[in-house]
Order: structure tokens, then C-alpha cells, then sequence
């Protein structure tokens, strides 16, 4: 498989070359950006120096669509909807990792991005690539949305709930913490060093872009789930999402029924991992695979279910998604070229 | 004012050093600690050289309370309840910083702090601590229990909802993220630095002893208050901590009226300080200060009101919140030796 | 006193204020910056809200002269070296904390900054404010250069060594590490905190503009010494400054020698603290505070003297050296308002 | 390839494991701890929890020896003198990453370690293993004395300078900067996050057990090479190893010529990768990986020459490079399973 990033010079495509360079089945064919045509790729991220040896291109739609078999979109939304349909219409395939193509509702998209949705064919032939739910979707697919950082980590946590509907589903509270890495690659006053080191911020608290994709994604697990609250926060430390969600249980529970529950619904995804009863896990028990892991809790005085999910936001949450999804989509085993440890500490 | 403070060398007691050091009224007279009597104190906190010329002593309660004027005990829970009756029996002021006379309800605290109760003569006398409500209690006070640093964070930011009964008293959800300081000067392997470092963790999944004081404390405030959810993250950092608060609202609300709600509240409150409507603190913004520092939001999609509440954990959240009591306990205006600001960055 | 600060939007104006709020003598009488002004301070600056109620106001030196007693001008290099010679013209005393007035050597500043140096009768004024070293200078200047971050750690820890001749000159290396704020508040990639944090930096190896400072101070303690060698590397914490330095003894020497020079060096001067043998400082035991602290060993194998000095980049490394130089400039003890501890863990 | 890892609950253990686990030529066949026998490697790193099923064994050195190809020993020092004869004994070959059987001299190990030291027969049929310059030791040893940390990156940068005598050889200075797996698993008070975050500290000035091994070496590559100035620090990273050397060119130089001597010695080496002129590297570009990189100056005003080499303290200084001399020992590749990626950021 002849692979394409565009984007490369942001962290999700670095990651997708660090991926890529040891995927037994795919080649990457061409990287390229808007920018910095022409250089190497080590001069934005001296540490792939010497071992891969690629230049960065500029982005001619065509020409990518015609000499690779996959195409990852690691552009930011805005840039996404404006290339991608340029890609299809050539024949590509393509895996994008923005929010572009997520959100099925134009008016949703618009009211939460601030910016014009795409072209609503697209939008609606993309299907959502959170492969451990909608493998069959994608496996058909041409064009693959991939899911939000946050939206992962919180959908694998919650939709065991969700969709047997054993928790108010009016209930639901998402507290979700990230590492900085998230922010991107671009410097900015709330990711400068002395600003955020030895910090804990709060963002967007009601206002994050991910609450619709969520919400919608929810819906399709059970169409009477409500609005949820969802804050976002920054933690020091580079990579890793973890979201505290807590919902009130509609009957009496208890943990063994819970724990069961979830070890039977991800039974046979090898990256959804669930932690032994009273353990949790930490996001550094992720970092750099694409594992998520989750611990579980049932509060008897209060009647709350209380789930805590992790990943890591580049990886899982990003390229690593993207790269499980491109598995799929060529019928691969979907840890083909993922399957590797965490890296600890 | 002379004062003794006993546990110098954990991170409470060498806080209160730091603070007492200038403060205006009051002289540090003995340091003590149940281990390296005779050394001096910068042999454990090499930051004090030349600065500090105080020798570290045994503990002998009635020489103590003899000698001073006030005693801080910055013990463990489990010392503190045997060595306060003591010193109070020999006519000392007593502020402790433990968890140890804080609960009112015998069983309560057995049953979360897995340790026989104190004397209940001296937990019925011992006010609770949390200045910004209780300042009456603590004047006439001679045991102050000083507030958890969870709780002073927590009350202090729900307190305006809960007094009045806007919210829904069963609907409180409190996910509270914590620096590593929080677990003490011993060397452990939770707070172990490559473990730690570029993590975030979870503990105590509704489990945290201050679980009872938060809602024997909401109690007073209204004593229609049911449990709460109460979860708590270590984060990779030294100091600080931010609660974040959910609540449904009962009626509906909206930013204003909940804005002026809280400047109304603490109108006259040095140390609590109401962010701008749509701003909200980091927990930078208190380091080393006495400060709690809250934001605000309401969300009309789910009816819910979010609190976000910081301190500095050592300071508002231990040693300073001491001193302020300490302040009041003898007449003084509580910022006295306070009004200081936080380190930024 | 009545006092101005230029430039407090920075981090040096930012520690400056911290310190003046307390300080005994002086009050803030105008904050000034080049962008933001009517705006209050803590548009910038959220940790000094309702505490500090100044409005950043436009830069009028004639003004500024002509109100206060002092002007501390936190202004980059090529800003200072203008704005200066206006306020003293004007007639204001001025401590200014750029490069701009350090170097007496109009090529070799110019050749080291990249920009016009200043007016050289401004200049040839100036006085080099290592307040330990020269504070007879500072008494009756009207303009204190204010030392760099770099050289104040370095020198104060090679001038015992140098003045007495007890190295051999054209020996010196100085591995000098610093916090990330040093690096001001402006974001940039190299700050940026997925970059730098869990890294480890060195940036403008033999090329630091620190460089010529330290020569020309050492130059004054011994007109023989030679070029020094000079790295600077980026730590992932936020303040802090650690040199590392090496000298080759031109005899046998001995720790014993070596520990009673530098106490009896310095055995007036409150922020140097010498450790005892065999024991270095970290930088966190100076975090917050004017302290400068040093460690030293002698090696027999080498035959070389190894000292280690840490200092607060913000503090004795900038805003409270300045403070430091204010107090001897007007008489005070140079410990006014400034003798507060570290602050810990 | 069968493979037996003792020792495998440090830091090293677990990321030989993490390697080996993708490794396509080499099984994990058993894993040894001198506790925690019987238990899932899980209940210690739960971030390799359902993807790698192994139990903890304990510590038979016949048994072992008899069922494996290859014993990586990831034992500290003083466990690994014992150990290993036995397994020698029993035929295994071995991979020490202990300092047991590195330095030739009973003397000097003893006086360094402060232990005895191990059979000497078997230290002196150890070979060193630093692979980019010992390969052919390596090829036939049955006993691989793995190196230090500190060393790998020492010597790498060094080698050249020292091999080619274009340095004074007396003139040697080493500024080593660690992050803190160094420090390995167990929790102690210098590791202690609240005590090492946002904090730099200096430590075994002039003592630390590396010195001899980086002496021996060096004498190895010229035997007039003098005592060496050695300073390690712990920066508040996890993973990492900068050292920072200087040394007195013996000639005038120039940088290109430098740079062409370290390009055409490394020519061959894929792990040891320099950056071009005016470049640094920083620990974060190898993180993760086997590389070291490596950045040079020259200084004409002092003569002096500046490299500055990185590596990951886990990987090239200690797992990875072990499984690199298994790789050379097997007569593989030695970059096989070990050409992957540095994690960034």
C-alpha cells in the first residue's frame, strides 16, 4: 500500500510517519504540507534525521490521488473540507483526521466550529471511525472521519452504558483532562512552557467543538441519550487524555455486573482494555500505543457509575485511529503494524 | 505571639515556617518532630540555610503549651488525636492541620480513616476552620480543626449554591485534581517522579476520607444536602489543586445572576476571588498564595451550573488557611502576614 | 518611594511587582507597556486580581520622571538603550534590567546584540549592580545596569576563585542551565510546551550574549583572566538557574581552603549561602527568593575546582537583584523587603 | 531466539520486554524477579496488561540456562557479580547491564562501588559492549558487559577526539545530565516528584561509579588519555541523557573539519546520527529509540571544542543497546527489531 500525508508537519503526522515507518504492509509514498516545500522532513522534526528520508511536497490533489492507495488529511479543520472532496473527486481514499466530516448536521457543524461545513455529499458518504463500533462502516468506505481525540476516550468509555441503557441518560457528566500536545504544534500563550508547566487550566468549559460529535455519536447508540456537560482540561504533561465521566445508574448496580459487562462488550478489541476491579488506569499506561484503557467504579451511596477512560490523544486519539482504520479498510487485522507496548515510563 | 509548630519537617509544617518567618505579630518559637530532635532544621530543608536558625525538638506537650502561645500541629491523622488532648489538657491553643477533629460523627470517622476516633470531649470543642464561614466559631475557638485542603477548595465553591438551595442537593458531582504535594514529603512509589512525571492518575475513586468532612460541611450550609460524587486525580505537578463542580440547577438560571451571587457572597473576603464571567482560574494563579480563586458557568443545553474552584494545596489548603485562623484566634485582621502574591509564572 | 516599572508586562515586571507590593518603602506609583494601556493588570496577569489595582499606562518618560523616585525599566535590549537616556534627562534614577547598558565596549556589545548600542555617555555612567561586589557603585548612580541571569549565578560563584588568583585564568568553563522563563513571556517553538517538556535543551553553545559580561566582570576581579567557555542549556522547569563551572587549581589545594574562602567571601552577604562540604544545591531551594547558593569540590585526580551556583533567573537573576540595588541606591539595608524565604516544595 | 530476562520489574526489564515483544527474530521465554514470583507481570506494569502474558519466575540459573539462547541480567550491581558465574556456568550466554563486569581492576571496582567484586575469570572474559566500537568482542563473547548509561553517550561523542588525539588529553571535562529513570524503580526521597519537579540538582560531584568505566575506555581508545572531570545532574524529565564535554583542541581547527571527522567515523553506524553545523540535538529527538545524536562546536577565541551527545538512558544507554549486542552476538542485523522511531513529541 502506497501511503500519502498531508499535514505532515504537524503532530498527527508525525505520528503517522512514526507509525507508518513500521507498518509491514504500507509504504509511505509522499508527505506534504503547505508550507516548507521542498525541505526535508528533518528540518521541521530533526528526530526522524537519517532514517527517513523524505521531502516535503506541496499539495496537488490529483497527483496524490493518482499515485497512492490511501491518503491521510492530518490538516486542520477548514483546510479538510476544502481538500478532501478535491481527493475524492480524483478517486482517493482517504482517512481524515480533522472535524470536518464528522458531524452529519451542517448547521451543528457551523454552530460549533464557527466556519462553513463542507460539501454536504461528502459529509454524508464519510462514515465515523471509531473502529471498535463502526469496523463494518468503514470497511466500505471512502472516505473514513476520524474521530475526535476526546470523543474516543469518552465514546469506548460510555457506550457500554449508552447502549444497554442502564444509566439515566440525562445524566451524564464528562470531565476530560489532556496533554498539552493536543493544542498542536503552533505556539500560543496557553501552550508557552512557563505558562503551562507546574499548571492545571480549565477551556471551553460547555463550548468544546467535541460536545456535538459526542452527543451524535451517543444518538446513534441510543437515541434517547440528552445533552451532556463536558470540561475540558490542560494538564501539564505531553500526551494522554483522560475522561472522568459519571452517570446515575437507573437501577441498582454493582461493580461485578459493571466490570462483566465491559469485559464481554470488548471482548475481541484488542485495544479496548478494561482494569481489574478497583484499579484505574493512568494515561502513562498508554503513551504511545493505541490502547484504551478503562477502570470502573459503582458508588452505592450515591447510585453513580463513575468510568474512567484513557488514551493516548496522538495516537489512539488520532494517527494511531487512523492507521487501525486504514487496516480495516484494506481488510487487514486491525493491530496489523499498532500492536506494539506502551512505552514506560 | 509565640508559636510552636510540631511536624516541622513535613511540607505543612515547613510552610508554616516559610509564612511565620515574616509575619508581623508572631515569632516561630520551637520547631518539633518525632524524629531528628537536635538537628537543625535546614539539615532537612537545605532552602532555610542561614535564614532559619531553629532546632528541631521533641515533643513535650506540656513544655509546649507552657511556652507558647499557639500551637500548630501539622501531624498526621492518627498522631494528632493523641497528642492534642495533651497539649490541650495543659491549656494550649491547638490549630491541626489533620484530619483528626474535623469529623463530628465517631463512626464516620472510623469508618474513613480506618483509625480509632480522638478523645470526644475534644471533637465535640474543636471548630471547624473554614475562615471565609466560620470565623465566629473560630475566635473563641481553643482547637481549630483545620479544613482539609479538597474540602476548603470544594466548600468554598459550592457553599453560594448549596446555602441558597438553587441546586439540586442530590446532583452534586465533584471531580477534584490534585498536585503531588498532596501526599506528603514520604518518598512513595504513587509519587515516585518517573511514575508520576507526564501522567495523570486516579485514586480513591469515592473512597477519599474527605468524602465525610465535604458533606458534613454541606450539611451545615443545608441540611437537605445528599451524598456526593467525589473523585480524585494526582496531576504532574507540585502545587495546586481545582475542584470542578457540577450541579443542576433547579430553575433557570443564568451567568449574571450567578456571577453576582458569588461577588455578593464574598464581598468581604480577601481571599476568595470570582473570575470574570467567562473566565476561569489555573491553579498557577494561587500558587503560593492564600487565595481561592473560582469560575463560573452555566450551561442552558443541560440546566447545570460548573464550579471551578483553585487553591494552593499548601497554602489556603493547609498552612496559610492555618494562620488565617490563627489570625482571627487572636484578634488580628485575617491577612495579616497573608496579603501577599502568588509566584507567577 | 515612589516607583514606576516600564515593561510590566514581562516576567521581570511581573516579579518586580510582587516584590514592591510588599516592600516597606516603595509603593508602585505607574505600571507602563508599549501595547494594553487603560487596561488593568490583570487582563495580563490574572493572579493579581482585586490584589493589585494599577492600569498599564502609555510610556511618557518626562512623566514618569517626573513623578517618581525610581524607574525600573523591564524593556528588551534596543528598547532600553532608548528609552533610558530620555528618563535620565529627564532626571530620573533608573535601574534598568535589559543587556543594553552592561557592555562598556560600544563593538563588542554591538557584535554580541546585533543592534546599535546605546549613548555612550550613558553608557560610561552606568554602573554594573552585582550588588555584592559593587554595591558602592550602586550608591550614588543614577543608572544601574542591572546584571544578566547567567552572569549573576556565574560570577558570584567564580569571583572568589579569580580575585585571589588561586586558578589558572584561561581554565574557566561555565555549563550554565536555565529554567524556561528566562526565555521570557513572548510564546515561541522553543517554549512551546510539547517541545520542551520531558526535554532537554542547549541552545547558542559559545554564542550567548551573556558571554561578553561575564568576561568583562571577571576582567575587573582579575585583569588576567582569559576567554571562558559558555553553554547554555534549557531545563524543562519553569525558574532556576544552575552554572556548573570548572577550573583547573594552580596548586594543590583542598576543600577545607577552598569552603573557608568563599564563607569568609561572603560572610556578609545575606543572599550567599555556602553549603557545607560534600553537599550542592538544586534549584528549587532558591525558587522565589534573592538567595544565590553554592556548593564546591576539589578534585584530587583532576586537580580542578568544580562549583556549583543556583539562583532564581526572576529573582536575584533579575527583578530581585533590582530591588536589592533600589534599597542601596536609597540607603536601605539591602535586605529590605526582600529577605522572605524560598518557597518549598 | 529464546530469551530469559532477570530483573524484569526495573526499568530495564520492562523496556528489554517492550523491544523483545516486536523483536522478529527473538521470544520472550521467561521472566525473572527476585520477588513477586508467581504474579502476572500486569500487577507490576499495567501498561502491558492483555498483551503480554507473562509470570514472574524466579531465579534458577541452571533452569535458566538450559532452556534460553540468550539471559539479558537487568540486576543491579552486586546481584549480577553473583549471579552470573552461575549462569556462565550452566552455558548460558549473558548480557550484563549491571557495572559488575565492566571495569577490568578489582581495585578500582571495589573502590568505586563500595562492593566486591565479582570472579575475576569471569570479568576478565567480559567484553564491553559498546557496539558501535566493540562489535567483534561482541561477536564471540559469551558474556556482554553492557554499558553504563553515562558512558554510552560519553564515549560515543568522544571517541573521535580521543581516538585521533586531537585534543590535550588532560583537558577533558564532562557535564552529564540525566533524567530521572536513572534513578531506576524504587522510590527515594531525591526522586520524590515534589522534590525533583520544576527543580535541578547536582549530585555525586566527582564520584559517581561511571568514571572509571569512561576512563577505561577512553584509555582503550589512547592510552594517554588523563582523569576525566565528571558531574552528573537530574533533571525533571523521565527519560534521557545529554552530556555536555569539552576539551582543548591541540591545533587550530575548524568546525567543517570536525564535523567531516565525526560524519566519516559514524559513516556506518546507524544509531549514531550528527546533526549538521550550528545544530544541537535535544534528549526528546531520540527519545524512545536506540539513537544517539550528536552536535558540535568550535570555539576560536578559547579553543576549545564543544559535543554535546544525546541518548535515551533506557534505551541506548540500557535496554536497547543490550538487545543490539544480542543482535551483533546472533549475528543478526544490529539494528533489527531495534529501527524504530523516536517518539515525538
Amino acid at each position: 500500500m502506497k501511503i500519502s500525508i498531508i499535514g505532515a508537519t504537524g503532530y498527527g503526522g508525525a505520528e503517522l510517519i512514526r507509525i507508518l515507518h513500521q507498518h509491514p504492509e504500507a509504504t509511505i509514498h509522499s508527505i506534504h504540507s503547505s508550507s516548507q516545500q521542498g525541505k526535508p522532513l528533518h528540518t521541521s522534526y530533526p528526530h526522524v534525521q537519517d532514517a527517513v528520508n523524505l521531502e516535503l511536497e506541496d499539495i496537488d490533489p490529483v497527483k496524490i490521488a493518482n499515485e497512492t492507495d490511501v491518503v491521510f488529511a492530518a490538516t486542520p479543520s477548514g483546510v479538510s473540507s476544502k481538500l478532501i472532496p478535491q481527493l475524492m473527486d480524483a478517486g482517493a481514499k482517504v482517512i481524515d483526521l480533522s472535524g470536518d466530516f464528522r458531524l452529519k448536521n451542517t448547521e451543528t457543524y457551523e454552530s460549533w466550529y464557527k466556519k462553513p461545513a463542507g460539501d454536504q455529499k461528502r459529509v454524508a458518504e464519510a462514515v465515523y471511525g471509531l473502529t471498535e463500533w463502526f469496523a463494518d462502516d468503514v470497511k466500505d468506505a471512502q472516505l473514513v472521519a476520524n474521530p475526535g481525540c476526546y470523543p474516543t476516550a469518552t465514546l469506548l468509555g460510555l457506550a457500554p452504558l449508552v447502549k444497554n441503557g442502564i444509566i439515566d441518560l440525562d445524566s451524564i457528566i464528562i470531565d476530560a483532562k489532556s496533554g498539552v500536545s493536543g493544542a498542536g504544534r503552533g505556539a500560543s500563550p496557553i501552550a508557552h512552557f512557563p505558562e503551562m508547566n507546574d499548571n492545571l487550566k480549565v477551556y471551553k468549559v460547555n463550548e468544546h467543538q467535541h460536545i456535538p460529535e459526542i452527543e451524535q455519536t451517543l444518538g446513534r447508540f441510543n437515541a434517547l441519550t440528552g445533552p451532556v456537560s463536558f470540561t475540558t482540561h490542560l494538564v501539564p504533561m505531553t500526551r494522554g487524555i483522560m475522561t472522568t465521566m459519571y452517570a446515575k445508574a437507573t437501577e441498582d448496580f454493582d461493580i461485578d455486573k459493571l466490570h462483566d459487562l465491559y469485559k464481554e462488550t470488548y471482548a475481541n478489541n484488542y485495544f479496548v482494555r478494561i482494569r481489574e476491579k478497583g484499579l484505574f488506569p493512568g494515561t502513562r499506561e498508554v503513551c504511545g500505543s493505541n490502547f484504551c484503557d478503562i477502570g470502573l467504579a459503582y458508588c452505592e451511596r450515591t447510585g453513580r457509575i463513575t468510568v474512567v477512560s484513557v488514551i493516548d490523544n496522538v495516537m489512539k486519539g488520532a494517527a494511531g485511529q487512523a492507521v487501525q482504520n486504514m487496516n480495516v479498510q484494506f481488510g487487514l487485522d486491525e493491530t496489523t503494524g499498532l500492536d506494539f507496548l506502551p512505552i514506560y515510563p
